[in-house]
């Protein structure tokens, strides 16, 4: 255990001098780990915001101190929030602060919107090293960066040493909606198409591997990425998107059951013509795991009026997120709410949901 | 320790029936505490957030069950969060789930807005009893409806048993702006007065006295509660509302603090002139705690001009919420960032912001 009561002993400190004390040392808190005082609302929550949060997300909304932020919106807005949980808090490929922001901000996307604003609230355990806290910060600002979104407000809280497995984040988002009509399982109809974005599994199988320290020949990276960019190329090529939907916990399988519960109808999925990467597969047979039901975190289904396939399959070619991009399966009448998968010997099986908690602390 | 060995032991059960299954028989799965497979994404999950959150939070939003909620907005919206991490979950007078949404709603009032939508996050902890979630849930139902919001988006996720205190909470909302003109410290002005909206302490107070279980006379209640209607009262009135902040964590120093170092001005306030209940007195006196850090949940300040005091106590008076509002002090040019208290018996003080960490997990 790191020695948190030497720190807590060292003498009072004082406040940072303000301007017109230039002449006074400024002697400053200690931030090597995080302690309960960080949460309290007081001078040393004060300087942990200046110290990591406000250099890292530096926007004008920040500046302004207040308890929230302002801006100008109009028309359809999409607002979502997710939190996270991931356990251990970096893998390879990316972080819990890099899904915190581009989970986020693909939510909206299922929406039909362009992300715009994120909120972000951590909770932090006593104990943290604030170099760790640092490290997540920074992945969160660069995701944000690299999604044109700004992180405007944002909450922070302490727990005690044993909670919180050093940090958990949550971030809500606020995005214009682009699509013209609403997009939502609500809109699916008979023989619309499921294209499916790439290849499944690796975001799961990367956090399944780094946790229980599995020896792999090759790293599997997670698929953590923004999937903005072909779903906003498919609503301004006028493609008639009936439903979008990432393919985070449950993966696959549990999306197209949500889907075709509220639609009323019933998925049908060709096994064969869904991609998984041969050493994820292996990782799944090893850990019994169905790769239709592992977390995803760069994947989607866009669901598509049939005749809009073609359009639509060249558009997510275009873009390297959705390169792999395949056209999986379609929708008919049949029993509301199930899912079915030819596979690849001919035989057909029900696809459920996923039953049980074979992937906990995986987003 | 609950057999949660034996309830996880229990034969796999079928899968909701679907409208055309009328004749067989509906096994749900066992929702006495939750488990890991309650935040899996899958088939526990989707039947918790029927049982537990679709009914409480009930509204067309919720029942599209897509990634985001989608709504109309124009003009300048405000956009705030805070997560939820009390501990106990319920005291004298609230508990967390009126805690979360009270909080987050009165956040954007303090930002001059008419709060419309809220985003639930939760992190259930493995063990948690549903009756217990329901608990909550039905809370947070009833302030919402009491605060005309609609909570209209959500995320679940189950960490294991030891973490999480049973739960936390993460809420983020978004309002219309009500104010003409920008509302924060960044507009408060030498000689503008500083109005407190009633007494100080007792959410504070309350969550320490349940926490140690102390055995007080009378029980002191939080003073949890809404602030959204004298605020909406004092911007359609015209009023020249410079600021607004609500005394959460750290209290009526760290926010008098906070905005006289974002101003650039000195605050003086007159201690006399600051209710403090006395059973809150007294409890404050036991425990150590100055009744000025101390966290309110139902507590704010306005910086108004000084020429729209009168006015603006008038009106603060008419609402139950701020019916014992005072006027306690006001800017001056002075030294900047710095508060000073006149005391009761003559002399004077500087008031800092909270340090260390004398109240952890009060919000």
């Amino acid at each position: 255990m790191p020695p948190i009561s030497v720190i807590d002993d060292k003498p009072e400190v004082q406040r940072v001098s303000d301007a017109r004390d230039d002449h006074c040392p400024v002697i400053r808190e200690d931030h090597t780990i995080i302690r309960l005082a960080h949460g309290g609302g007081g001078r040393a929550m004060a300087q942990l915001l200046e110290d990591v949060f406000r250099p890292a997300f530096d926007n004008p909304w920040l500046e302004q101190q207040h308890d929230g932020a302002v801006f100008d919106m109009s028309g359809a807005m999409a607002f979502t929030t997710d939190s996270y949980v991931v356990r251990p808090l970096f893998f390879p490929g990316a972080d819990i602060g890099a899904m915190a922001v581009h989970g986020t901000v693909n939510d909206l996307a299922m929406c039909g919107a362009e992300p715009q604003y994120l909120s972000a609230g951590f909770i932090l355990e006593e104990g943290l090293p604030v170099s760790t806290l640092r490290q997540v910060v920074d992945s969160m600002a660069a995701a944000a960066r690299e999604e044109k979104v700004r992180i405007v407000t944002g909450d922070l809280k302490v727990v005690e040493r044993g909670k919180a497995d050093g940090l958990y984040i949550n971030t809500a988002g606020v995005g214009r909606v682009l699509a013209p009509q609403p997009v939502g399982p609500g809109r699916v109809q008979e023989r619309d198409r499921i294209l499916l974005s790439g290849d499944l599994g690796r975001h799961g199988v990367a956090v399944m591997a780094a946790r229980e320290k599995l020896d792999l020949e090759s790293a599997i990276e997670s698929d953590c990425a923004s999937v903005v960019s072909p779903v906003r190329a498919l609503l301004e090529a006028g493609i008639a998107v009936h439903c979008l939907r990432d393919l985070t916990r449950g993966g696959l399988a549990s999306a197209l059951v949500e889907i075709a519960e509220t639609a009323g109808l019933e998925a049908h999925i060709r096994e064969a013509d869904i991609p998984v990467r041969e050493d994820v597969s292996a990782v799944c047979e090893l850990l019994g795991l169905d790769p239709l039901h592992v977390a995803n975190e760069g994947r989607f289904i866009a669901v598509v009026a049939a005749e809009h396939v073609g359009q639509a399959m060249d558009i997510l070619k275009r873009h390297p997120v959705s390169e792999s991009a395949r056209e999986i399966g379609h929708f008919v009448k049949g029993t509301p709410g199930v899912v079915t998968a030819s596979s690849m010997i001919g035989g057909s099986r029900i696809v459920d949901r996923l039953s049980g908690e074979q992937l906990p602390r995986i987003c």
